[in-house]
């Protein structure tokens, strides 16, 4: 690989992985949040998954990242996976409780 | 649901939303650069991914995920999800270029 290549490339790696480190911080405080909404909904006996919910989180973020520039369907494929692990801790603190 | 509830509800989720609005704009920055790096991997024939790379990115998120509390192996599969949309870019970028 010639150096100007790899140089340009060194450079979009170091921006990329301070997104990420974003990315991870982020994340953590989200999961703080719906910790606590897990908590909740245990301590009142809700159900750990709301599809009204849901459906109006997935709508917002499609039109918002449509403005942003992300190709369409990949944030819906992103809160899939995202829920998906919230869900599952819902689950187990619902069993702990 | 008791309406105290439903306020404590509505607070977290509110948070959850202007957390998700930052993930959608960082995200669409990261794929700005990630698109950077798919066409200049095209222009000089690179290989659209690099296992090497992914590996180091891999052990530095889940360091930095561990410090902010996050279970281990959610950043790993996020990240695989991730780059396997980013990949999926890359390889189209070289059909077409």
């Amino acid at each position: 690989m010639k150096k100007e290549v790899k140089n340009q490339l060194d450079e979009y790696r170091e921006s990329i992985d301070n997104i990420d480190s974003m990315l991870v911080f982020l994340l953590a405080e989200r999961f703080k949040i719906t910790e606590k909404v897990g908590k909740l909904k245990a301590d009142y006996n809700l159900p750990a998954s709301d599809k009204n919910r849901e459906a109006k989180q997935r709508a917002r973020l499609e039109r918002l990242s449509a403005k942003a520039g992300i190709k369409p369907g990949f944030i819906s494929r992103l809160l899939n996976f995202i829920i998906g692990e919230v869900v599952k801790n819902h689950k187990k603190l619902k069993k702990n409780s």
